[in-house]
């Protein structure tokens, strides 16, 4: 018999892992002891790992969270909307295209309740505020996050607060409507300072980052080591090569890592995979901050087509994973993504922009002719569907195509074979 | 150690079971000995039950359809998408809205590859192609079996010709192009018809019906079988007492009733659940046929907000599946499906319409006194992500809404509490 209960001990500082603090309060504004303006120190949450049996990875790797709940913070049962046990989808036509030998894992994380990966975050986020008694949820996200956050607080019964930009997809502002969310829209420049003001009125927990460097919610990124022990029962008890993460601030790349170092900690893995970073090159924080060899960085620069992981920040948590897992920070150009899409609906698998971040880099990087240890898995993050601009709606919706016209090229390319 | 084979002997006629016929050619058009012009008999799948063992059913009930090989059609392993291993999520509000004692269990089949129930069937049908040569497949759809069967497609490198009606949603047309289908739209009254000159043209495999009454792929609907076995496992070996399924032509329908009757004959469970279908009232031709006695039903009708199911014609297939599961063909109003969507959002799922009929269905049948056996599982069929009109897409992102007003808001409720 498992048990049900969470192992969890403390929030640990980041900034120096010799400070250990209660689980309650969460701290959302980072390590108080280490962070100061120049750097900003996340938490994470620490385990008592003895009490915790390496029988928990025995079992199948199943939807619902709360399964895993030795390794993860206080959970709310209830609340769990049978996130996660996520397919994993082999292929060798992808596995071709970025010049690998052996065949590509594709864990897709749009086939959780809300399509994205952000429900294994979010379970934990809203356990947490459901937990320590906040009246609601926060969140400035114009996408994925806040779908997400919205969706657990509408289980927990909690009112949320969502803070999104005019000119996000339409897709998240009528998936908002209907669960009823308090939506606001305001200019880009106004929405930090519009979650700081609801946060201080309300007392609601926030879901989003309130620090420069990102430092975020600490219970968070905890949900995603589930990808890394749902990778090692899907591949057989086996621990692949390299996974390659879509990175924005971190957290799932951070998560990951988290994951399989704890399987090692249990003597369950015996090495932990090179957990690779993929951001758009037009930006790349982490990547700047590893090639500086500095803790996180700032950047500038124009937008992506990966709007979701585009960030100008970087997290020290991000920096953390990556040099603790052997891991390297990739980036990649736009037209490499817009390619990644289109083989990955060659596979009938349809991403958002962000989604195909992690083939785009790997392609590129074997161009560059490094290597890459295999097998590897890319973690694709959410559906096509919310990647919909209203223009593309309406233009598309005026292609018109004879029946005649049809009928004669399929003849046509069926007489050349 | 299980076989991987299909136990599959042949196409059994259900106008005169004593008639099976090969797997090979497949009867697109219905039983070729006991259709006429006054009613078309579908065929299914039959096995050689004796070759399966009961073990299959002691497996966890995770993604890939080919781990039940042995109860389905020949399948193509590699052409997988990790469909199936869908999560079940409890209930009580919804259970309450409803009138039941007990929280009813949500099967959310939008966990699927492309977001819907539809992968279920489309693997089995693409497989099938692949089995036996088809160059391509052909299907007349708006929405969700369109997009499936065209990602099947895809992954299997066949060509898929997809036939739409002008105003289909704009998420499906989007993702279509994304698929690089062969998507043509015409005027409704056109769709049939040009389907036909397809079929004929090219040798392509329809994945849509070519008769009056529905008939249908007879591979197809096994693939639904699977949900019975995944709920089986899900509910620690029980059989429910009521599955309420969102009814249209009734493949979904007559293949989860199949599975659990697969399961007595196997020994296995004990009993089948009682298996409801739920169709728009404004249609609703398999409740006609019910009610008449009769084998099949066409009706007239407006159309309804769940449009996926809103048919004119049913299927014997889907009167053999109630008649032999104690079942009952109930129906819902369209105000009705418009509240059981925003219950489902209270919990944080968004269905497309046509994926909250069973809720709808049941609540109006406790509200008129009738029993339900308990527990109740309602399947859950799509995203609600592929329900946005374009004309809803321009108008939510007008909506406007002042900081100030929502904090004065949240305030005034707090104090109240």
């Amino acid at each position: 018999m498992l048990t049900n209960a969470s192992a969890a001990v403390g929030q640990r500082s980041l900034g120096d892992p010799s400070l250990l603090f209660p689980l309650d309060p969460p701290l959302l504004s980072g390590c108080p002891r280490t962070s100061g303006p120049e750097m900003q120190y996340p938490l994470e949450i620490d385990y008592d790992y003895g009490k915790v049996s390496a029988k928990l990875f025995a079992q199948p790797p199943l939807p619902g969270l709360q399964r895993w709940a030795p390794l993860l913070p206080p959970l709310a049962a209830h609340l769990s909307l049978g996130e996660g046990g996520t397919a994993l989808v082999g292929s060798k036509r992808i596995a071709d295209w970025i010049g690998l030998a052996k065949p590509i894992w594709l864990k897709d994380e749009s086939r959780n309740p809300t399509w994205s990966h952000k429900d294994r975050l979010n379970y934990c986020i809203v356990s947490t505020a459901v937990a320590t008694g906040a009246p609601g949820i926060a969140v400035a996200s114009t996408g994925n996050h806040g779908a997400s956050a919205a969706a657990y607080a509408r289980r927990a019964g909690l009112r949320c607060v969502v803070i999104s930009t005019v000119g996000a997809q339409p897709a998240f502002e009528h998936f908002q409507t209907r669960l009823g969310s308090d939506f606001l829209l305001v200019p880009p420049e106004e929405r930090w300072p519009a979650l700081c003001r609801i946060i201080e009125s309300t007392g609601f927990m926030p879901a989003s980052n309130l620090t420069r460097f990102h430092t975020g919610n600490p219970f968070g990124p905890e949900g995603y080591k589930t990808i890394a022990y749902e990778l090692f029962a899907q591949l057989g008890n086996c621990v692949p090569g390299t996974v390659v993460v879509p990175t924005g601030y971190g957290e799932l790349l951070f998560g990951i890592a988290k994951g399989f170092q704890e399987m090692v900690k249990l003597g369950v893995a015996d090495r932990v995979p090179q957990v690779v970073s993929a951001e758009p090159g037009v930006r790349a924080p982490l990547a700047h901050a590893m090639a500086r060899n500095v803790a996180a960085a700032e950047v500038s620069g124009p937008g992506s087509l990966a709007a979701g992981i585009a960030c100008t920040v970087s997290s020290y948590r991000a920096a953390v994973a990556l040099r603790t897992s052997n891991g390297r920070a990739l980036t990649f150009g736009e037209s490499t993504l817009g390619e990644a899409v289109a083989e990955l609906a060659g596979e009938g698998l349809w991403q958002e922009y962000s989604g195909a971040a992690g083939l785009a880099a790997l392609r590129e990087a074997r161009r560059r002719g490094e290597e890459v240890e295999e097998p590897v898995v890319a973690v694709l993050t959410s559906t096509g569907l919310k990647d919909i601009p209203a223009t593309a709606i309406v233009s598309s919706s005026r292609v018109r195509r004879s029946l005649d016209d049809l009928i004669a090229s399929l003849k046509h390319e069926r007489g050349r074979q």
